[in-house]
């Protein structure tokens, strides 16, 4: 049996890291890259990190997916923005039993994979991380770096296990999960105050988010909306989850959540998939969600004007 | 009996209209001036307004209290940032029977006032006018222009009255009210959302603001907040306030409010006097104003950082 081909279709900072692991694990990765394509072909891709630096070189790196070809696993770490692109991306890395597992942020992008690819192939990650890039082919790991992975709309099944085995052979914390809708959710609870409030409250880093006790208290009241939110759609989340995600940030002090650096880059902000569709769905299942609704009001005003 | 002296304190867009039309109008007014001190005193004061522009010079400008001295009226239209330099600028215009007009936003003013200067010298005015002070002695009146005026804590009294008719024989639209304190939250019904959202939502005036109809919405949230805040310290507004205030609105067209002028100029923001008083005094009461706390907190974080 050949080894499995995997492709990392996106390398910010979330493809470089799990894709250069991997890489880096001995396994058969290829990069599908765009704009650091040349860069990541000749000098491949540097880690720091707070699990031991690493980097890959020569790494296998593409212009185009035609040049990649069928693979078993595809991870996908695009802005989500980038969907309208996708399928005509991955169409040229796809056989019968490709398992395509979208590592992006927020929620709608299993669905959207499920309507043009057929749901079967589908899957989703949660990246619980700090990692930025920091230049073409470089990223720097400062925090966490559990991935938890589950199948759209089923028990986490042989190919996904596989998948979770060569990550942690590859030195990732990695576990699968039976329910990857309520593990989207749990990551929300996160990404909704900390990216949203990074941006609304003027540019500031998470720690400057938590050196004011009013502004933490507006992130316990996030996180618990969106805790509401969740459980109006039928994912029952612990309420212990806004303690321990509050104290989970403390210790990553100047940490710029990736929306905040998309910001302030003038790049295009998931505003939709992290806010839009989360307030859409809670609210249509009854939730009343005042400030979670009101930061997605003034995330879109701030994001769509020039 | 001598005429009425009548100075005014603070020569932003609203102490030179108002200032500006009692001068024209042929009462003895003394502007107390800073920055623009020698620029009035050389060119006077202009102003386009709606009613019928106008222009004063020379004016009485001074430089300090003690050259105006003792007046009947002082109208107070310095920023509320600046109170704590009040008592010291208003001292030398006071004797005996003095009344003290604060048309400053937000609450607290008359609090502050009556401290030092004793209650029965306190009065307040609500200016629901959209006036911008566009250069040194220059003023825009673009809409509106009533002034609403109450004494501190108690009916309007015969000085109180007495300054409204000279108000309405200097052409400016003006009323009085046994009921100050609900004057003021009615002014914030308005003050709240547009002042507010134009900084948070990224700078926007409030034709961007009510130009996308999730913002309008939040907009009509946010009055219904100082609806239900006002309520709770005992002044009932009509929920009907909503929709005026709305279409009140609409034919200001790209009005800036004041305090996005101030903050796009980096001049201080009358954040709490704006913001942070009322939602104190109403959650005290037991008022539950998601919306108008996280604004408040978006807003002090936004503007105490460099």
């Amino acid at each position: 049996m050949p080894a499995p081909r995997i492709a990392i279709v996106g390398c910010g900072a979330i493809g470089l890291y799990y894709g250069g692991r991997l890489a880096h694990g001995g396994n058969e990765v290829h990069f599908l890259l765009r704009s650091d394509f040349e860069h990541v072909r000749a000098h491949g891709i540097r880690a720091k990190s707070i699990h031991g630096g690493f980097s890959v070189s020569p790494v296998n790196a593409h212009d185009s997916g035609s040049s990649i070809g069928a693979c078993d696993y595809i991870l996908v770490a695009l802005k989500a923005i980038a969907n309208p692109a996708l399928p005509a991306l991955l169409a040229p890395l796809l056989k019968e039993d490709t398992l395509v597992v979208t590592l992006q942020n927020g929620l709608g992008n299993e669905e959207f994979l499920a309507e043009h690819l057929g749901p079967e192939h589908v899957a989703g990650g949660l990246c619980f991380v700090c990692i930025n890039r920091t230049a073409p082919g470089v990223v720097d790991h400062s925090a966490s770096g559990l991935i938890s992975m589950g199948e759209f709309g089923r028990p986490a099944g042989s190919r996904l296990r596989a998948l979770e085995a060569m990550m942690r052979d590859s030195g990732i914390e990695c576990r699968t999960t039976n329910d990857l809708a309520s593990e989207r959710w749990r990551k929300l609870v996160w990404n909704i105050p900390f990216n949203g409030l990074s941006i609304a409250a003027g540019g500031i880093d998470v720690r400057a988010i938590l050196a004011e006790a009013g502004m933490e208290a507006l992130v316990r009241a996030l996180m618990a909306e969106v805790i509401a939110g969740a459980a109006a759609v039928g994912h029952c989340l612990p309420e212990s989850l806004i303690e321990q995600q509050v104290e989970v940030t403390r210790p990553m002090r100047a940490y710029k959540p990736s929306s905040l650096i998309d910001y302030l880059a003038g790049k295009p902000v998931e505003v939709e998939a992290i806010w839009g569709e989360p307030v859409r769905r809670a609210t249509a299942a009854g939730a009343n969600l005042p400030r979670l609704e009101m930061l997605y009001q003034l995330l879109r005003s701030l994001t769509t004007r020039p």
